[in-house]
């Protein structure tokens, strides 16, 4: 059993049941000219947390453990797509049109796909979900209890959207969740830090947050 | 169709889709002597809302709109308590023992009831959740297919947690939500500041939020 520095208080966790969760690190919520950019947001702001995941994912593969990855996108044919989602605002550029890097949030397409450092590796599994949530609608919550995985270490980006939603529907399902300090980010940093706060609240109320450092300590250690 | 000024822009909703939502405003959460100050929680923090909820039901009741309450229970055999949930930083007191007002958090016993501000009338939908996400295990999502209702407004406690993912997870189905300012408190009133904040940004990504005089008015005049 790994032990890690966290606040509120240590997190234990077995190589045996444990994922590495990284949540929607994909080309058009973080690359300049994509669609958040677009949309005026500071895409700097979510590129420190890039080279921290992509030690954790190393630090996975190295040890055998498995590493998931969720990107936010829907069906070419908009099936999946909730007026509600696209219509918000009455925005310029609505999900599905034609965008910088291809048709806006759609599978397949090369703005929704990962950002090259953080590229899949065969047999990783990869989530196309519809939502915020990375339960909604997909095979996460399967593949975790399939492959009795219990712990999830969690990254990505933003940091009190989807990292959070899915980190809520977790803990609500029994899993046992910590976030990763410099491994998320939000393209407000004011965002971030309450998210982190509030997660840790009432005795971790939702899980755990801590940072890299210790976890790919214990993944180097091979413990 | 009514309209709402609200943030970050009006709020527009029709009277055969609407549904007023009160959440978790049990009395182990907000009463001196329940479970949530026995944590060391500032209860007088969530009082607030109280009398604003009463005002928002007694106007969707006069209009023969649909109100809902949900609250967070288990069943008495803990058979829908994950034991991450129980066992959370090994607390004194737990979910399922004994405490000031019958055993914690458990369907039927008098601290997870309502406070009688807001009882429930007779035909009204009451939902008991194991989670924080309010469709998470429960017939809230068929609930509101089969009446056809789009549009939620969101009240109860405590703002960061079971409201906003509450919130959340009906935005990622496709419903429109607004989230009631003076009708949800937080223990931590910087909590329910910053959760305001993060569910109207960028153009409203999780929903809307207003004051209740604006919706009381709607109400008033029967549009």
């Amino acid at each position: 059993m790994a032990m890690i520095e966290a606040k509120p208080f240590p997190f234990h966790f077995d190589f045996d049941h444990v994922a590495l969760v990284c949540i929607d690190m994909q080309k058009d919520f973080i690359l300049p000219g994509g669609f958040a950019e677009s949309l005026g947001n500071h895409i700097e702001n979510v590129a420190p947390c890039i080279p921290v995941i992509q030690k954790l994912q190393e630090g996975f593969r190295k040890c055998g453990l498995p590493v998931i990855h969720t990107k936010e996108c829907h069906k070419p044919d908009l099936s999946d797509l909730p007026v509600a989602k696209r219509n918000r605002g009455n925005p310029k550029i609505k999900i599905g049109d034609h965008g910088p890097m291809g048709r806006i949030l759609i599978d397949g397409e090369d703005g929704s796909d990962f950002i090259h450092e953080l590229a899949p590796e065969d047999g990783e599994l990869v989530i196309s979900k519809p939502g915020k949530d990375t339960f909604y609608r997909t095979v996460f919550h399967e593949y975790l209890n399939t492959r009795k995985i219990t712990n999830l270490i969690i990254t990505g980006v933003t940091t009190e959207v989807c990292v959070q939603t899915t980190m809520r529907c977790a803990n609500d399902r029994g899993f046992d969740c910590i976030l990763v300090e410099d491994g998320t980010d939000s393209y407000f940093p004011e965002f971030k830090k309450a998210a982190l706060k509030m997660l840790t609240s009432q005795g971790g109320i939702v899980g755990w947050t801590c940072k890299s450092e210790p976890i790919l300590e214990v993944l180097a250690a091979g413990v």
